[in-house]
């Protein structure tokens, strides 16, 4: 199994604000090593499926934490290509949305996704939620293998 | 949003010990109040399929708990077909399994389950996990909404 320190994530997200904080929790409670931030939908997709045969494996993301509303591409087209495609349907996907509509709850499930998370509006909230999820998803649940080589 | 408290579980599993260790927690965490156990895979079948429409809206399970080594139906089949029909497939369904085989984790998350956790050995460690468990998907994610009326 690998280490959660060894573990990568993505994250999805286009609020500045937002990822400077994720990523002070993250490194506050030293529960991971390296994330890689996607600003737009466009970007995202491009670093799991762009290059000629997709990212190297070990650059896989091991979690990928997605916001909804996002430039170009938005995040509901972004989980449906992930969990469309073999590669990269098994990886968890946790959005992370301050979207209040029940109709993005309602299609973020019915695309497969692991979990939905409402973004508290409270700063000291979000931090608590942040630090959860990441012990939840890096230290208690066991993440997919990676695919075999081929 | 549901209340907490007002949520659903569906604890899959066979092990007596495992079943009343969960309750335990839960109820001393003031976690959930309403878990059903189904204590072999047919019995989970029936209370998620088996009635002519289904089980009626309310007694839809919010989380269900399973077990993969189960009596008569094992948890991988169990799984499948949660996630094949539309109306079990947004469910979230934690995998909870002492199960070491890599091939029960690649499986479960092809057949697209939300999360997979290992069973600890260690009784404190066991009770540790179902209290964050619990406290992650009961009180931090966003379940699925009720479907429409038909």
């Amino acid at each position: 199994m690998k280490q959660p320190k060894d573990m990568r994530i993505l994250l999805v997200e286009d609020n500045p604000d937002d990822i400077e904080l994720t990523l002070r929790v993250f490194r506050k409670y030293h529960i991971i090593n390296q994330i890689i931030v996607a600003r737009d939908g466009e970007e995202a997709l491009e670093h799991l499926f762009n290059s000629r045969k997709g990212i190297p494996e070990e650059e896989r993301p091991d979690l990928i934490l997605l916001d909804l509303k996002l430039p170009k591409v938005d995040g509901l087209e972004v989980l449906r290509q992930i969990k469309s495609h073999p590669r990269t349907q098994p990886i968890p996907v946790v959005i992370l949305t301050s979207s209040k509509e029940e109709d993005d709850l309602i299609k973020s499930y019915q695309l497969g996704v692991n979990s939905y998370i409402r973004k508290p509006v409270n700063f000291d909230n979000f931090i608590e939620v942040i630090r959860q999820l990441g012990l939840y998803w890096l230290l208690l649940n066991e993440p997919p293998p990676p695919p075999p080589e081929k």
